[in-house]
């Protein structure tokens, strides 16, 4: 089943023209599934919706992708992608020179975490609902642990005393934490930090926990 | 309808015996329903089921209960109270006369959610992947906002110039912060701190938090 999947591009057995349309079907599909995620949430997708979106059979949806695990998996990933863009964006120029500006560019990634889920709520909270039966491919592990660098470079001039294995999991605490104020703050549950004190909040913890 | 739910019990009108009989039934589901939530989490939850488990029509449940929010909310309900039991019981005889007493009794509480959230994950998980279609009850939004005294009154002594409003922010940043540690953690996901990593770097994150 592998050819089968996007995971494993067709190569030489197939005309450039297939792989071209191949592509540019994964392409529809995915943007399809974004729009759906996007209107009505993960749970309500359906591969037979997805399939008349874009203009194939239920079966030829599983010539695109292998399951709808895999399609899962491709949007999360492009979202994952946009984030790491938004945050070398906002942030990659930033100076970490000293640890003072260290702390300031942590907080920097965390504000731009928060605007990222705020204006991508839907895909941002897909990312961590989906459940794979599978475990996760190299690919899509690696897309996630890559995406740590922008909390691991700066921790790094924070922290110097720290080993690789402690500043990572260093790294994930302080994610982790800013996260669940994010994700709690967002969904305006009634224990919430209130949504116009979250970016303040954020900055406090980051600069508290990096004193 | 109202006086169908749990929520309002029937008084004068209904004789000792029946409302016992209601009150016992009402028991026998939340039961019930714990039970299958630990054994097959909250999603794959039907009425039907629990109106079999309990031995009564279907019919029957919602005489018993409005509906299965109103039944959710009830169990959610009843593990909040557990939690905060067993926080009163791990922590509410550590002294917090002095700040660092303080601290360490705000520790205490972050390792009495942890372990509570590692034992009952299932009814945990519960009750924040709930989404009710109407307004949280006042009394449920009163039981949840309880809870918030075992951070905020160490969390008095540790930031004693925070006004009302303040603090209450702060616990909850405190509280949203720790829990997306453990939330993410329990998930054992791949960017997760590691489960025997969780304790040493939720009272890390709380005492830099506090300094």
């Amino acid at each position: 089943m592998a050819t089968k999947t996007a995971l494993t591009p067709p190569k030489a057995a197939i005309s450039a023209t297939t792989a071209d349309r191949r592509q540019a079907q994964l392409e529809a599909l995915i943007a399809a599934a974004e729009k759906r995620i996007c209107e009505s949430g993960t749970l309500s997708l359906k591969a037979r919706d997805l399939a008349a979106d874009i203009g194939v059979a239920l079966g030829g949806l599983y010539n695109i992708v292998q399951d709808m695990d895999a399609l899962l998996l491709l949007v999360s990933s492009r979202t994952l992608a946009r984030l790491g863009e938004a945050a070398q964006t906002a942030t990659g120029h930033l100076p970490m020179t000293t640890r003072a500006e260290a702390i300031e560019r942590l907080v920097a990634v965390a504000h731009t975490y928060l605007a990222f889920a705020r204006e991508n709520l839907p895909l941002w909270r897909m990312i961590f609902e989906l459940r794979l039966d599978s475990p996760l491919p190299d690919w899509a592990a690696q897309d996630q642990l890559r995406l740590f660098r922008h909390i691991g470079e700066p921790l790094h001039v924070i922290m110097p005393d720290l080993d690789t294995l402690a500043l990572t999991v260093r790294a994930r605490t302080l994610f982790a934490a800013v996260h669940g104020i994010i994700s709690i703050g967002l969904e305006e549950r009634l224990i919430a930090v209130p949504p116009q004190k979250l970016a303040d909040e954020i900055a406090w913890l980051t600069r508290a926990a990096c004193q």
